[in-house]
């Protein structure tokens, strides 16, 4: 393989797309750990936003007072009509699934666009999914976890992130070889332990 | 990057290490659904077994049918001593946590092991854990998702899985743009609609 220069490197990482991450058949009366966990994901690895049908409040509000403490953007966006947002998505709607194509095959196509909404599917996902898509992506083509199918998307869209703290974050881990630290930001911008 | 020859790349590949996974502090009165995933996940993307504490026999049942129909060797371990098993185990101990070293500080290290157990560690790992482990290693250092963590770490190690059956199974996908096709393998081993 070629070596990059780093300008066309550079060019190349302002293209990235834009992923965002569509949750359908969420139980908000169940247990909201898979949900949670799923969007914690989809955050921890890059994607700006988790469209979630049906809404969830309380996750929402879960979800935000993390994006306060660990900085970023990540919201989670409730969603009544999946399907609108799925037809009228000015991007590429992948849909997850271990019964699509390989993710390799198709990771080539999904970087050259601008916006990427991923749909992980639960057990119980509607079938039109598969028409409505733009894609049907197999991330390994065994029963696993949409969680692990979208961190893994991410992963290899984007690579896995390193330590740096999310913008506005007010704290942040630094990694150790044992134990814990977590800095906090004060007054100023300045970090301390 | 240099490209290796295959002969050196088949060299590698059967060196990869063996990774297999223990779970503490499962709570198998609650919602099994987020240690279901983990162990899927885990056996999706090539974990040889997963080790769990306290046992949780249903949970140890439904994945033993997974490994009947869709096969491999993956199984779920019950485990009433972990401490044990973290102390004792003839490999290097790999515990995820978003406070550790980041994963591809540690992953050339990782690759050059024989066994390697990673321990997936929830919201109330003892602390122990991360004096007792080799190595502590952030798959990002944001919080997030064992489920995600177990998942990246070991598309990192192996890549991500393609289509091919795992050996002895009774079913298999066949990758699809649009919809589902799963074969059946019949007596003597042919493979059907």
């Amino acid at each position: 393989m070629a070596t990059a220069s780093s300008g066309s490197r550079r060019k190349a990482s302002r293209r990235r797309p834009e992923v965002e991450l569509l949750r359908v058949g969420h139980r908000a009366g169940r247990d909201p750990r898979l949900t949670t966990h799923l969007a914690l994901a989809a955050r921890a690895f890059g994607a700006a936003r988790m469209y979630l049908h049906p809404p969830d409040r309380d996750l929402a509000a879960r979800l935000d007072a993390v994006a306060v403490r660990w900085g970023g953007s990540f919201r989670v966006v409730p969603t009544d009509d999946w399907k609108r947002l799925v037809r009228d998505y000015p991007g590429a709607v992948v849909h997850l699934t271990m019964y699509g194509e390989p993710l390799a095959a198709v990771l080539p196509r999904m970087r050259r666009e601008r916006r990427l909404l991923l749909v992980a599917g639960g057990a119980k996902v509607p079938s039109e999914l598969y028409r409505l898509a733009r894609w049907n992506v197999g991330v390994g083509h065994q029963p696993h976890s949409e969680v692990a199918a979208v961190a893994v998307t991410l992963a290899e869209l984007f690579g896995v992130p390193g330590a740096r703290p999310f913008p506005r974050a007010r704290q942040r881990v630094v990694p150790q070889t044992r134990g814990k630290r977590v800095d906090q930001r004060g007054e100023g911008g300045r970090w301390s332990r």
